[in-house]
């Protein structure tokens, strides 16, 4: 999209105080589930993930006073109220640690489809991040923009830096999230099938703070440091088999301890547990694909480049599934030419 | 089916060295999964349950000389190999006590439909084990009888009492379960939807062996007597919404050791999850209901008499159902008249 040098669009953003940014969702392989601070959205335990580079939100910030307040548009639709405000709450971050009191103009818009069932919250507070300390005349600095992304969204600290990404616990300062592997390491696919709807899961406001009250959130938590370190192992040798088994036993954990909350949050569908059956068919029938499924009923299945229309074409055989969305590791959240 | 008195049941089998016993299933409550002592079927933690009054197996147990060896029968089929062997077992047990040499005759029935999904070896082995104690001379103690069960099949254990039964952990002597209240403490019913079993579940064989290798098994193992605490004074109180919600989430804890395990245990499928789905939505639209799901995909509905034909009706309507039987609490393993 853009082939001017990042130094050169940070450079100007600086000058003009408004930035473009383009970032990519992530799905996790090794599951966020819980804060050990909700207010700064420290997480209990550290999360890897892969950027799809396939979907993507594009954020521009512009700081001037010809308005009084922010204002925030997405997909060209005015949002004020909690959207707003929590956009805000970004930007005062931004503008605290650049020394700027100028508000700013925000309009956001995500290339993912309607209904895709996809979280774009990861995505649009990472461009936010990168955008608006731009535009705010703060160094480009990967670890700073993680750590501002994931202050907007936990899970967006991931989709700051490219391809493969882990995002570690810690402090305030140290809580962000670093590549592992650029996207070129391994050309692995997410199979994104989209399933029905119909049985409504309960809200996710809130899922996080849930956490704690399932009785096997303990010990999620304390497996979760070894399943990483086994999924990044899997991962930096390109074993899918191995990398395989470890997401799809931290997918069913993090849904163990949902179902398990009080109350609990019920995110599977008929149509998951079809698919989740069907994979491990497939796999017997020497398809190599693994899933995982973040809070809601889509299953993301994973699987080399090569099986990807495989998958594809055996995923749109399950009955109740609505759409497939399928993509490639992505690279990291960065300035574009508007 | 006998009115002659137990004393007197007891008094000649003794005599005759053949007693014949019935016994229900149980659905459990709080459940069973993973032994602290495979060999003794000491389970790693206590559970709860009901027994289920429609559903029996009828056990003979004749010893004598007239064959070399131990002999089985099930539904009219002569048994060997493992299964007779399992029978041997805990025949060798009741003969050890009884200072007994003699070989033994068993013949079994049980009333379950063909696939009704209901695991048969509870009732089965608390039948052997009282029609064999009693044809060896050995006193009816309840606490040795549900010994003696639990050696054969741990959950038999809690089909000896009568009505809702506590099955403790402890040494060889103290693992037993006792009635915490008889079958006419509730009217409650087990409306027990059995579901497609078109995708098949990973044989259940060695999974309470596979449950330590679920790193959410310790917690809940840990969580077990809490849970078995509240559901025990709920169901004493005769309290459905309480006793209901920590059924539910012991259920789903269990399925998410055995899906976290390795190699993972799946045993829903999607009907199943259609079920769990549709029983928030019956208890939204005002039905008291409640869910719990054993070592398969079958669903077990829980609710008082009043509602039970209510929730027959409805589980009926869920797509994949292939049947549906209902229950209420049933009473101990007897010795009857032939």
């Amino acid at each position: 999209m853009s082939t001017t040098p990042q130094t050169e669009l940070w450079r100007r953003a600086a000058q003009t105080r408004q930035a473009t940014a383009l970032a990519h969702p992530n799905i996790a392989f090794i599951k966020y589930w819980g804060n050990q601070n909700d207010n700064l959205r420290l997480p209990a335990n550290p999360s890897l993930s892969m950027n799809l580079a396939s979907l993507h939100a594009i954020t521009t910030v512009q700081f001037d006073d010809s308005r009084p307040a922010d204002s925030l548009t997405i997909n060209g639709q005015p949002v004020t109220g909690p959207g707003l405000a929590r956009v805000s709450t970004s930007l005062d971050l931004i503008r605290a640690e650049a020394g700027l009191k100028l508000p700013a103009q925000v309009t956001s818009a995500s290339n993912f489809p309607v209904g895709s069932g996809i979280a774009s919250s990861a995505a649009a507070f990472a461009a936010l991040a990168v955008a608006g300390a731009a535009a705010a005349g703060l160094p480009a600095s990967g670890s700073s923009l993680s750590r501002l992304a994931r202050r907007g969204s936990g899970s967006a600290s991931r989709s700051v830096p490219a391809g493969y990404c882990e995002w570690l616990t810690g402090s305030d300062e140290t809580s962000v999230a670093t590549s592992i592997a650029p996207p070129e390491h391994w050309d692995l696919r997410d199979v994104v099938v989209v399933v029905s709807q119909a049985h409504k899961a309960v809200g996710s406001t809130g899922g996080h703070s849930l956490a704690a009250t399932s009785s096997l959130q303990a010990a999620r938590v304390a497996g979760a440091a070894d399943r990483l370190a086994a999924c990044k192992a899997a991962l930096l040798a390109r074993d899918l088999p191995a990398m395989g088994a470890v997401i799809e036993e931290d997918a069913v954990i993090m849904h163990g301890v949902m179902m398990s909350s009080r109350p609990p949050l019920y995110y599977w569908t008929p149509e998951t547990m079809a698919i989740i059956q069907a994979t491990q068919q497939w796999r017997a029938d020497g398809l190599p694909v693994y899933f995982t499924i973040d809070a809601g009923p889509n299953v993301h299945l994973i699987c080399d480049a090569a099986h990807a229309a495989q998958v594809e074409a055996a995923a749109r055989q399950i009955a109740g599934v609505q759409r497939v969305l399928v993509s490639g590791p992505g690279g990291a959240a960065r300035l574009i030419d508007r």
